[in-house]
């Protein structure tokens, strides 16, 4: 197994030295002592289920800690947010809940709008969403990206996070955004051979922290204790660079999708020759890929 | 340095053995004792220079035994067949001398064509050219594919040839069909790292020896004397594959350089992106093309 790289924890960073140090490097960071407002201190579960009200929410509900999106053992439900809070609550469950609505908590959730700080980060402009990230006791979310920068604010609770550098996706064997490596700590490694290789970031997030998950990283999310978090997304790239009809934050920049699509037309052209042919033919492909776009001016 | 792997030598094979044995593993093998006529014992200096005419060819002259096509330490020139074998026999030499002509011998050099059984090893439709290999001592060609087979017929003297396999191009530093690592025997390490990795075939072709080389493997041929070679290459694919154009028979298949083409285009498209996505989506690209085109089926 690689070893565990921690994500490096700054205390109390300012709005210009995020800008100027932090967010260029692109690279995940804790950020710890952010002034996050008042919801600290009063986002129990009383509190929330209280004044969030009984609007519908969508939610994963699965019978086990550790959600599959291969064999699929969740189901998507919608709850009244107070009945959800409070059953993601309970200390003992049969089922495990985490919210997945895509939306802008500011408007959603009026009333507890007001306790929160989000810090700013970034321009107005580039806001993309805010979301409510409640989870119970357990549940690992499978690792995924982003196309979105992304602070992921623990209010309450205790959140694990592992993180893998995009320029790993190949050691992820990855199915779209996802990887499909659902089992980090102890990965069949006869399946998964070359995931070793990737090179394994982690934080605790304690509530009060913000991490943030730049676009393209993958991360995968246990909460080691209910808890409430908020995920604000942002666009780093210019408005037209997305695709318009992404509410997730989780479609492709339109330009790589379209890429995508005219690889897959090359590739059909390919299928004109014999297997011998097409293999050798796809490596030089991959020759011609690695040496016009792979970077190699960053780790 | 990887271990140097032998290629099969046959004796006496037929026809009906090669079609049904050989043909299809698509990998070279040494074929000894196969009846190539009189010229094995005729095709001396005096005897080709004499018969084969005075007819202008194209050669490549060269300072230094290893050509090399980056620096471009040789020139092309044409000179009578018969002053081009006699300078080339020389065995004092200033200058390196090897023939290039792409043609059909047997018209080309009609007195000589009686001399010479081509082995009928495919259907004269498949038939693309047939070419002398002639070449002073020491004369050493860079590694290079073709995208036709490939009979490398040794009448006189002796040739040292080194192989790759097709599936080894990323550790052969490609500049089209070439390889950039010219000294295979003493290569620069730090600037080809994965070069050991490729597998090396290696055979020392005697005189009568006929080398099948299947299209798209590699080859690096060293003149160890003076002597006369015939290359017969013939089409594997159906005719309507090949590029019209192509003389040498080292165009790529025309679905190939499409693919390629369309390729250029997706990565135009990528380039829209800043270098942190553009490498993401490179990759992913990559891990696209090994998982659609790539062949798990042969070695």
């Amino acid at each position: 197994m690689a070893s565990r790289i921690p994500v490096p924890q700054l205390q109390g960073v300012t709005r210009e030295e995020f800008l100027q140090r932090i967010y260029p490097q692109r690279k995940p960071v804790v950020l710890k002592g952010i002034d996050l407002g008042s919801c600290t201190s009063r986002w129990t579960v009383d509190y929330i289920s209280q004044l969030g009200g009984t609007e519908e929410v969508k939610i994963h509900v699965s019978a086990v800690p550790q959600m599959d999106f291969i064999s699929k053992n969740f189901v998507y439900r919608t709850l009244p947010f107070d009945k959800f809070v409070q059953r993601a609550a309970e200390n003992k469950h049969k089922e495990f809940f985490i919210s997945e609505d895509v939306a802008d908590i500011r408007k959603q959730f009026p009333l507890l709008e007001g306790d929160i700080k989000i810090p700013e980060f970034f321009e107005k402009k580039q806001f993309f969403s805010s979301v409510f990230r409640i989870s119970s006791a357990g549940l690992q979310l499978w690792t995924h990206y982003d196309v979105m920068d992304n602070f992921l604010i623990q209010v309450t609770g205790k959140k694990r996070v592992v993180l893998f550098s995009p320029r790993d996706a190949q050691y992820l064997y990855l199915s779209g955004t996802k990887s499909e490596v659902l089992n980090l700590d102890n990965p069949d490694l006869n399946k998964y051979p070359l995931f070793f290789k990737a090179r394994r970031f982690e934080c605790v997030l304690e509530a009060g922290d913000v991490l943030f998950i730049p676009a393209l990283w993958f991360h995968n999310v246990i909460s080691e204790e209910f808890g409430v978090g908020v995920n604000v997304f942002w666009k780093h790239l210019s408005s037209e660079c997305y695709d318009k009809t992404d509410t997730y934050g989780n479609k492709d920049p339109t330009a790589a999708s379209r890429a995508i699509q005219i690889l897959d037309r090359a590739l059909k052209t390919l299928d004109e020759l014999p297997e011998e042919y097409r293999d050798f033919y796809a490596r030089r492909m991959v020759l011609r890929i690695q040496d016009k776009a792979f970077s190699s001016n960053y780790e």
